[in-house]
């Protein structure tokens, strides 16, 4: 009987929808405790998302769901539903692969070092961190080996597959010296230009009232989706929620506008993609979101590609003089918001970097992350190793300086990752950070950036993006994104998501090519 | 070996904390689908909340627990476990009892029922709702008659005993007829009083915001705690939450503040009883508030003892002229506010109704509900007996007008129970709600005005209630409340809670006497 044909994926379809619902349960308690919750809340909290995740963990790794998949890929299924098998499977695997003992060695480990870290890191205090993390790198390794045994990987490349399917060293390592060749020389002629042009920074107080009007216009003009999501406040902006309920936050300082601004630019890129997500398959692995690196191209495609071109920052120059009531402020002329927005400077600290400077931070700790988990260093060379490679790609010396170098980001200190990743893949992927660790994770904040611009470069050839954004509808923009990224989700891996979308995979020339437009 | 005395029992406790976990989500996701959650987000979150109630009743009526109660009942206990384990054998019980086709069955008639009442309701379509609502009693009846049978119990007691364990027909009639007796009087002498006072009634605008810091203000007063717990906005105010994190939501009305304000006061009762339960037993039964009724009596004393007295309404009347920015205004003068609140009029709708009136609305809908489910009548009866019941207990008639008459509430078409009870105790009475029926739940709302009258009367006798109020200090108050309620819990059946704190068991003197104070 021809009907009964995908009984079995069918099978799997009912009780991947049912992984979902606690998913949903877990995405919504999460967002709330960064939004919402009073301190006195956070231990019945952790203990209801705990037991949670133990929950998800346990449905996600059943015994029978061997002899489902087993069963289901005898079936005739249609080339989506094959897709959406491989998805499940993908899931299962990445669930079940690592021993109980070892997730739980690692949670305590990286809780412990991390809350140590909080306060030495202010204290600059290597010696005592490196005690901690020591731990850390050790069970991250062990964890690598365990993935990269079961998957025919390398220790490193079995942790990017966790958060980049399909990545591995080889083609890092050819696109990021690829980038290494002309990127420093990119930014001192940069610097250069910029030095002979005038800037003016904000100076004054603008409310969280009228900060946040504004982002709500910015969002509108950005065709959020107010029917199936919100902006709310939380100390560190995220993306979070369910792709029918998408909660992004910003944080508001009222000395100044600009980074909440363009982080609810940012965030609204990641939630249109969530949004974006195709209905058929609702609740499903292969209806999530690509990777990391794709989720980070859109919110990038929206900050980078939209939101700092000179068309758009002319609707933030309009919009940003309403909301705040400041016509004749020169803090708000388009040209001068366009300078503050496009600024380059070298710095220490990744997550303050400018567009420009950004992978040259992110280069550095994939390099000193691959070695470190492929063994070929040790834990203790990392702030010499740290020093030598922010002086080679941005001329700054760390040494001593800890706090601002290899201690400066909470990665390496959380195998859980919860604070790493933006909170979005609230499904499938928290499952993943819980069990996994976060080396392997920093490659994907370039990758997006590299996505993002060749992802506009192809819609340069059939849509009018520059009419599009100047008047003020930029649904054509949206309607590539959808039909090439959004309403694909999971159905291809990211090569072939990217191949059909722009004819080639990942080609640094894009990135590149946009980067001397904009800085040169 | 006396270490292994209570293994059974410790086994129980780490069950229930577990199912606790699964209620924190679910009354979380509860008070966000009130408070945030935008319209599109509905059906993932519907199916997100079934899938958490589905397995919280899977949890709870595990076949094993039957062994669990009977061998931790062999166990040397302590009293206080006596009571914890009674407490969870209670809520297994009340889970178990029914089959679940029947449970089902009601959810469909109840869901049905409920949703054309919305329409049928503004049309008085008394005959297409009655249609629907025949299957909704006749289930109910069932499920009376199932409880009944199990419990050793009438009809109409088995379903008092989800709401308000150990209250009878038989007390209730006592304490009516009681009722009866005297409220009609003191209602026309009260109107008799009043009409020679003048009032000036709120005009103008009254921001969201404005009204807003007010009612925080309020809740500094009542003490609040602000580390576990928020005041937020819904379209039906409640308490949410759990009782790390106590949720209340208001509804500001633009044009008048005074309901907002008092639906603060009244919320903040039912909030302070969660944050004050024991923290010895957490997430246990024995660690719930006692009752529907002990619930509303924290909050109607909030309301009706402390709220509404002319030593709070002082408070009230400083606090709203400085939020209002409204020194001068005599609507904020502390005479007027006492005349606004303590306003008495007769009308048609339960929830509009005033302190004094209110008990006739309760005590009509017991007479018609207990008959109803111990088929001493039928449901096409109930209009009539509306009216007339209406006639003899306000003089209103309300003789084809169903719409301000018998359906004028949700209640009795909706055997889930949902959006009845106030949203607190989202524990264990989220899932006999679930699984049971709203029929027998209106007499908690006058159980709870009696019970707080019965706790102010033997306060007063420790506690200079009245200075501490003038003061603006009212922790000697809190205090009591704290000792005698609060921190009892569960331990205590209802009776022996209430005996222990007055000294008698629920005496209708004492309200009366309350009344007569205020009102003649």
């Amino acid at each position: 009987m021809s009907t009964t044909s995908s009984n079995h994926y069918d099978q799997l379809v009912s009780y991947y929808q049912t992984i979902n619902h606690f998913n949903h349960a877990q995405a919504m308690l999460g967002w709330d405790a960064a939004a919402n919750m009073p301190k006195g809340g956070s231990d019945a909290r952790s203990n209801a998302m705990a037991e949670l995740s133990v929950h998800v963990h346990r449905l996600s790794t059943q015994p029978q769901l061997a002899d489902w998949f087993a069963n289901a890929e005898q079936e005739s299924l249609t080339s989506e539903q094959s897709s959406s098998l491989r998805e499940m499977k993908r899931q299962w695997q990445q669930a079940a692969l690592l021993p109980e003992d070892l997730v739980q060695a690692q949670s305590i480990a990286g809780s412990k070092c991390e809350h140590a870290w909080r306060t030495q890191r202010q204290e600059n205090d290597w010696s005592g961190f490196e005690k901690n993390w020591k731990e850390v790198v050790s069970l991250s390794r062990e964890e690598a080996k365990i993935r990269g045994e079961a998957l025919g990987l390398t220790s490193y490349d079995a942790m990017l597959d966790k958060f980049e399917p399909g990545t591995s060293t080889a083609s890092l390592d050819t696109l990021f010296s690829n980038v290494k060749t002309w990127l420093p020389e990119l930014i001192e002629k940069a610097l250069d230009k910029q030095a002979a042009e005038p800037i003016i920074l904000p100076s004054g107080t603008f409310s969280t009232e009228q900060q946040k009007s504004l982002g709500l216009e910015v969002m509108k003009l950005l065709k959020f989706d107010f029917d199936h999501g919100r902006l709310d406040q939380s100390v560190h902006p995220f993306c979070g929620g369910v792709p029918s309920d998408v909660r992004i936050t910003t944080r508001y300082d009222e000395s100044d506008f600009v980074q909440a601004l363009m982080g609810i630019v940012h965030e609204t890129g990641h939630a249109r993609y969530e949004q974006g997500l195709p209905k058929a398959y609702t609740g499903l692995p292969v209806g999530e979101a690509r990777s990391m690196g794709i989720h980070e191209s859109q919110s990038l495609f929206f900050e980078m590609q939209i939101g700092r071109s000179k068309d758009f920052i002319t609707h933030l120059s309009r919009l940003s003089k309403e909301a705040f009531n400041a016509q004749q402020n020169p803090v708000f002329a388009e040209a001068n918001l366009y300078q503050i927005y496009t600024r380059v400077n070298k710095g220490f600290i990744r997550v303050d970097a400018d567009e420009l400077t950004y992978p040259a931070h992110v280069i550095l700790r994939y390099e000193i992350e691959r070695d470190l988990i492929n063994g070929v260093i040790e834990h203790t060379d990392v702030p010499a190793l740290w020093d030598e490679k922010m002086k080679a790609s941005l001329g700054l010396s760390t040494q001593g300086n800890y706090k601002n170098g290899c201690m400066q980001d909470i990665h390496w200190t959380d195998p859980e990752g919860k604070k790493v990743a933006h909170n979005y893949k609230n499904g499938c992927m928290q499952d993943i950070h819980w069990s996994g660790g976060s080396f392997g994770y920093f490659p994907s904040y370039t990758l997006g950036a590299m996505y993002a611009a060749q992802f506009m470069s192809t819609m340069n050839k059939t849509v009018n993006v520059e009419a599009a954004i100047q008047s003020g509808d930029l649904s054509p923009i949206f309607q590539w994104l959808s039909d090439n990224i959004w309403s694909q989700a999971s159905l291809h891996t990211t090569d072939e998501l990217v191949k059909r979308a722009t004819g080639e995979t990942l080609n640094a020339a894009h990135f590149r090519k946009h980067l001397e437009g904009r800085y040169l």
